[in-house]
């Protein structure tokens, strides 16, 4: 089959990769549309050795499967775990200590024609919800991850730090609470974005200090996560979304002084996700800046990487 | 008045410090005993650039106040507020920024004939509560802020990492949960105060990784804050209750993808300490190493930064 394949940080285009067979319990998924993820491009930097199909952000169509999904559109949820360890039987199976993550680590991903998951990962997509829609399910998980770790009240201050994909579907969910939200980003026509959905933004120059309760990182800039120290008040928040190239400095003395609580969070709740989606809460499609069929993937990727661009898909089927 | 006096990261003893006259609100406390905390040490190391009078764990016997207090033996908690900014209005009085602190920030401390303090800050200590245990008031209350800011059940694996002052009320107040509890520290005399409470011990190298529901720092070293890391599950808590000489260096994209939370955590709750203390459920008398008067309150701190020593007192009325 055709698929886009990683490896020694070099993207190639292949038609040669063998088509894949699902193990007992998964299921068969022809992908359908497929987003580029600000985490796709960094394995191409080399965020982490990941040799083979990229891609976790998916819509896909069940092949072979459980009759409940035989023939339904699907999303995933990226992480396959064995079920059976002490994260697993615990209640966190995302922290699987066994887990591979589609398109991340040991498992193939999406910028294929087919791909495989665990049938327990997939989640029927509702007829109402368009694919270009619902591709946004894995990133808006994410977001609403945050929601799963603390309580954001009306009454709190939040400052959401990035305008890029990511944060923009953060901001988005977080402006659902009815919080006191305001985005701060480097880029006027990304905040434009979120000023026409009535989210109030500042240049991150203009954001004051010890001022908000919640401070939530998605920016992915060491400047964003020093902002985020700064903006955040005595015993605040502060929730890291993004992963960092390198290390961070810290003054830790000052996190004690001020007894801060840093989260760090990661994937979220499918369901959620979709509903929103499904009633327009959240609508994603201002975020599409390009779409492009698979033999012309590498294209793909070297538009998501030009300055100014939101989510580039890239259409499976075609 | 006698006093100890810290200018340029310089003790002296002074004999001619002029007597503190209480301010409206304030009590006028003649100090009984004084305990030498790692901060004290860390001001003459140039922690914080405060010049004055240090120290801030007391017992004392209020001269001028309020009747209710005149003529008893109090201890005091630290932070002195203005009781009308965003943080006092808002119940965090301890993170006031106007605030100064007794011995630390901008108000003369307890290694003296007397101190001053807003009346509001004294607690009388119960009659049968000895001075040489209450002096331990303000850092056992420390140690229960880690229960004012997360539940520990007693299902939790918890480590506490150090063996120092801190560490060991940190520990005993924590095997109170009834959790499982695990100190770990370099220092096989101190760790044997814990193992003969019936608190379990382990060396550093024979700590489990990532096996630790909630991991506490209570070391000060930047090993220390390592190993709080390494120690603790994917989304488990880390807390912080050391301050740390410099920045610490930290793989922030680890904490993302393990969903850690990470704690600051200072000054905590006296009521619950004096009681504790009190009830003799916390017996803080063995940590007790050496005993000075205010006039060799320089040997004092000579003997306080010897290798293994725990509490140094300061018989400040004698």
């Amino acid at each position: 089959m055709r698929a886009l394949w990683l490896e020694n940080q070099q993207l190639v285009l292949r038609e040669d990769v063998p088509m894949p067979s699902p193990p007992p319990g998964e299921a068969l998924v022809r992908v359908l549309t497929a987003g580029i993820c600000n985490t796709d491009v960094e394995l191409t930097r080399g965020y982490y050795p990941y040799a083979g199909i990229p891609g976790h952000e998916f819509v896909g169509l069940v092949e072979e499967g459980p009759d409940a999904l035989r023939g339904r559109r699907v999303v995933g949820e990226i992480n396959a775990v064995c079920g059976h360890c002490e994260a697993c039987t615990s209640g966190r199976p995302t922290h699987c200590e066994n887990r591979n993550v589609l398109g991340i680590i040991g498992r193939n991903g999406t910028f294929a024609e087919y791909l495989t998951l665990p049938a327990a990962n997939l989640h029927v997509v509702p007829d109402n919800l368009s694919t270009e829609r619902a591709v946004f399910a894995e990133p808006l998980a994410a977001a609403l991850e945050i929601q799963e770790q603390i309580e954001v009240r009306e009454s709190d201050r939040v400052l959401v730090i990035g305008d890029g994909k990511l944060a923009q579907l953060v901001a988005r969910s977080l402006a659902l609470t009815g919080c006191r939200l305001t985005g701060t980003g480097h880029h006027r026509e990304k905040l434009d974005l979120l000023e026409r959905l009535g989210i109030r933004t500042m240049s991150a120059d203009a954001v004051p200090l010890r001022s908000f309760d919640i401070t939530v990182e998605c920016s992915g800039a060491s400047s964003g996560f020093a902002l985020a120290r700064t903006a955040v008040r005595p015993r605040g928040t502060m929730v890291m979304k993004s992963t960092y190239a390198g290390d961070l400095t810290v003054n830790a003395s000052s996190l004690v002084v001020d007894e801060i609580t840093l989260i760090g969070s990661r994937c979220g709740p499918f369901e959620p996700a979709l509903q929103l989606l499904a009633e327009q809460k959240i609508d994603p499609t201002d975020l599409i800046h390009a779409r492009y069929p698979l033999r012309d993937a590498l294209a793909a990727f070297e538009h998501a990487q030009r300055a100014g661009v939101l989510k580039v898909l890239v259409d499976c089927s075609v």
